[in-house]
């Protein structure tokens, strides 16, 4: 598995690189970014935190405007973060909606014949982290959390709650918690998944909570208030509703004034980082 | 003077706003950004710190890439951020070059008829301070500080060599420190400023520092040493030498493994803005 470094650049101590490769689940090449902490002697393994982005975006919106690399250094937590959908495969139609297709992955793997390579879910449970664990000896992938923004923070969740024994913690921002409920969901389920609403329930926070409720570590959630994507699309208190029903822990902080933006993460994302890395720290 | 509010979203407590006005000084519509910092109570001032970007930018890199706002918003310190040049001015030629013309205006005042619109100096120094003055009463112009990076850290320094009355201190990240000696400040001033080298210095903080050493803040200076435009463009160490020729108090930080990014600015802003707070408490 060749994977090539086309970007690097020191941040707070450590080290910003982005990395290449071809991924034979999605059937392109693709990019992400790790940000790696200063390390206290060359041996030393960083535990993971998985950053899943938003619609629209790349690997590098998180990186360039979060400045969660300072929390990140400072707790000696590495970030992964990887692309949002499958690129440059000329799938017809695939970049002509900003909410579905290119940048708009979802975090699923699409059962629909034209949607085929569009597999982010195997891509962030299974390919990333193999490659990660053979190629890169800074980090201790037996040791990750997963967090994500919007489209991300749904996916965080949701691999989160199909996975509890591959990541310690989860956190969202502003999550799309019931996508079967609204419109960015509906579109995408649809068209990814076909007509069977059976099939998209597996790919819904909400409703995989009921399923997957063996939960021990809180979910952290911050969401702010003036979002205004919070009504229609996001739906939070949805998901706060399930966790309590079936006694999950959740944080849900709604954060008044704020919006959906980057502005939003990189005001709370200390806050995240930090407690992911009291999870990671625990034996 | 109309003056429009284009965009806003909260952050760190306080807000990031864009503001959209006609220029007479340029004669154009300029956009800028103020970051306010959460106010104790309504009727509180804030000192202000001037940030000035380098060739390439606008008034949105600084805010959307440097997490200034978390320290600015921990010290009380608004942050104001000017656009890099006039825009949409058709002059023949403007956007040829990413190092002259539209967004490398240079902070001085062109002498040169096609391009005498390019009144950066005249438009910082003068007309964005009236004009918060007279129009944004949460602003305390009378306490200002001055920063940047690259371009905007060459902005900075001459900008307050010339103007010690108008702000308590300054700082630059990875500062054009000697243009008259570089072939970025040598293209600018020869097109800007025309043939005359003794113009030249008027704008050049090496040249300026021997005239103008009435300084007591002391001059704090970021510099990476992995800089690929450090030893052709930058000049740190001839502004320094200068510094030390006639004993103005500079600290120039040589930092090891950084570029030109704002990777590196990001890195080091929490202690530029408390510098500048520091100098801003004083009575």
């Amino acid at each position: 598995m060749e994977i090539s470094e086309i970007a690097s650049g020191k941040m707070f101590g450590g080290y910003n690189r982005r990395y290449k490769h071809f991924s034979p689940t999605l059937g392109c090449n693709m990019t992400f970014h790790i940000y790696y902490p200063p390390a206290p002697q060359p041996s030393h393994k960083f535990p993971v935190l998985y950053w899943l982005s938003g619609l629209t975006c790349t690997d590098e919106n998180f990186v360039v405007k979060s400045g969660a690399q300072r929390a990140a250094s400072a707790e000696g937590v590495a970030l992964v973060v990887p692309d949002t959908s499958p690129r440059g495969l000329n799938v017809e139609g695939e970049a002509d909606s900003w909410d579905f297709g290119v940048g708009a992955g979802f975090y699923l793997n699409a059962t629909q014949e034209k949607w085929k390579n569009w597999r982010m879910y195997d891509y962030v449970v299974k390919e990333l982290p193999s490659l990660l664990a053979e190629s890169f000896p800074q980090l201790d992938t037996t040791r990750a959390s997963i967090s994500g923004h919007s489209m991300g923070g749904h996916g965080a969740l949701t691999i989160y709650l199909k996975n509890p024994d591959k990541y310690k913690s989860v956190s969202a921002f502003a999550p799309i918690a019931n996508p079967i409920n609204c419109p960015w969901g509906q579109k995408a389920f649809s068209n990814y998944l076909g007509d069977n609403k059976a099939h998209w329930e597996e790919y819904d926070a909400t409703c995989l909570v009921k399923k997957f409720h063996d939960v021990s570590a809180t979910i952290l959630i911050d969401q702010g208030e003036d979002d205004k994507f919070l009504r229609e699309q996001l739906l939070a208190h949805k998901f706060e509703e399930a966790c309590r029903n079936v006694n999950v822990p959740v944080l849900l902080r709604m954060q008044p004034g704020y919006d959906h933006s980057y502005f939003f993460v990189s005001t709370f994302i200390d806050d995240h980082i930090s407690h992911h890395a009291q999870a990671l720290r625990l034996p």
